[in-house]
C-alpha cells in the first residue's frame, strides 16, 4: 500500500503545482487522477484517525477540483480561457498525449492541423503520431485537415508520405484534406470542440534521439525536447 | 452530455464482457474507468428519475468491482489466479500497455524478461518498447533481466543493439542484465509484484505495417496481430 500511497501524494502534489500555474485543464487530469488513487488507499486503511484525516483531504481536493471545473466552464463561456505551459530544453514527458490529449475524446468529430514545417520524413512521422492519437482517443472521428507548407527539396516524396497517411485514415473512416500554403506562419490544432492548442514550434519539439535503440526512440513521453511554449486556448464552439 | 454518456456505456459494457469471460484484472480496470465516466455523467444530471437510476446502476458496479478484487485477491493468495486472453489474427487493440500495462506500477523494481527471438531488429524494438513502457509505470524500476538466444546469422549486431538498450537505461538507473541460452523455448515476462505475463508468441505477434507511413507504425494499439494467446498468472512472491 506504501508504493499506491507514494502515488497518490506525488500526482495530487502536482495537482496543487499546476492549478498554482493556473495550468488548470492540467491539474484537473491530475486531481482527478490523484484522487482515484487516494480512494484506493483509504479503502485499504482500518478505520481510525489516519482514515478519517485521509478522507478529510479527498474532501478538501475535491471540492477544489470541482470549483475549478467551474472557473474553466465560465471562461470557456466567455471566451476567455487561456493556459500556458512552458517545455524547457531537455526536459521529458511532453508527448502530445501528455500535453494536449486530455481533450481530444469521442465528441470530437474534426481536428485542424495547421503547421508549416510537415515535410520532411521525421516531421511526416510526427504528424502520423498525432493521427494516431486523435484515431486512438476520438472513436467519432470523420476529418483531419492539414495545411502546410510544400518542401521546396523535394515535393514529390512529401506528398507521397502524406497521401499515404491520408490512404491509412480513409482505411479508418477519416478523410485526410491537405492544403499547402506558402505564407503560412501559425502553428495551431483546432479540436471542434473549441479547443485550440499552439505549440510555438508546431509539431517538432522533440530533438532527435541519440540512437534507435534508446529509450524515447519509440515513446515520446521519454523523448528529450526543445524549449518552447504551449497556449492551450478555449473558443465558443463557432460551427 | 451525449458523447460521454455514451463513453460511460461502452466501457461498462466491456467490462461486463470481460468479466463473463473471467478476464478479471481486465474487467476490473473497465469498471474503474467506465465508473469514473458514469460518475461524470451523473454530476452533469438534474435531480430526477434518470438521476437516482443512474446512480443505482453504479452502485450494481461498484459492488461487483469490490467482490471481483476480493475473488482476485483470495485466488492470488491461494496461488492460483489465471486469466487467459486469446488475441484474434488481424485485431487490433493489443498494445505491451493494453496487454498488461496494469501490472506496472511504482511498486516494481524487477522486471524479468525471457524470449528466445530477442534478435532481428524489430525484435529488438519491441524490447525496447517493453523497456520503455516499464520505465513509464514504474518509478522504482532498478532491474530488467533479458534471457534470450543468440542470433546465429549475426551475433555481433544483436548484442550492439542490446548493448544500446542497456546504455540507455543505465543512464535512468536501471541495469539490464542479458543472459543468452540456446535452449529456452518458453516466453515469459515475470514482475517482482508476482504477475507473470505468458505471451504464445513471445514479445513479436505484431504483424509488420503496411508502411512507414500506415497507422499502427508508431502505436502499437493500432497496429494488426498475429494470432496468439496470452496467459496471466499470479504466483506467490517468492522473494
Amino acid at each position: 500500500m506504501d508504493g499506491l500511497e507514494a502515488a497518490a501524494v506525488s500526482v495530487l502534489k502536482r495537482a496543487v503545482e499546476l492549478d498554482t500555474k493556473r495550468r488548470w485543464t492540467e491539474s484537473m487530469t491530475c486531481y482527478q487522477e490523484g484522487l482515484h488513487l487516494l480512494m484506493e488507499v483509504i479503502k485499504g486503511l482500518p478505520e481510525g484517525s489516519r482514515r478519517s484525516a485521509f478522507r478529510t483531504k479527498a474532501t478538501e481536493y475535491m471540492d477544489r477540483a470541482e470549483k475549478l471545473k467551474t472557473q474553466i466552464e465560465a471562461e470557456k463561456r466567455l471566451g476567455k480561457y487561456h493556459e500556458q505551459l512552458h517545455i524547457d530544453e531537455d526536459s521529458t514527458g511532453h508527448s502530445y498525449e501528455s500535453v494536449f490529449g486530455r481533450f481530444l475524446d469521442s465528441a470530437v468529430t474534426v481536428v485542424e492541423v495547421e503547421d508549416p514545417y510537415i515535410r520532411a520524413v521525421h516531421q511526416c512521422y510526427n504528424f502520423l503520431r498525432l493521427c494516431e492519437l486523435c484515431v486512438r482517443k476520438c472513436p467519432r472521428l470523420r476529418q483531419i485537415t492539414l495545411l502546410t507548407g510544400s518542401d521546396p527539396g523535394d515535393a514529390d516524396a512529401q506528398r507521397e508520405r502524406l497521401n499515404k497517411i491520408g490512404a491509412s485514415l480513409s482505411e479508418r473512416g477519416v478523410k485526410l484534406a491537405i492544403t499547402f500554403s506558402e505564407t503560412l506562419h501559425d502553428r495551431e490544432i483546432r479540436i471542434n470542440n473549441g479547443w485550440i492548442i499552439k505549440i510555438g514550434r508546431g509539431l517538432s519539439y522533440f530533438k532527435p534521439p541519440a540512437s534507435k535503440f534508446c529509450l524515447g526512440y519509440n515513446d515520446l513521453d521519454l523523448r528529450p525536447c526543445q524549449e518552447t511554449t504551449v497556449d492551450i486556448i478555449h473558443k465558443a464552439a463557432s460551427k
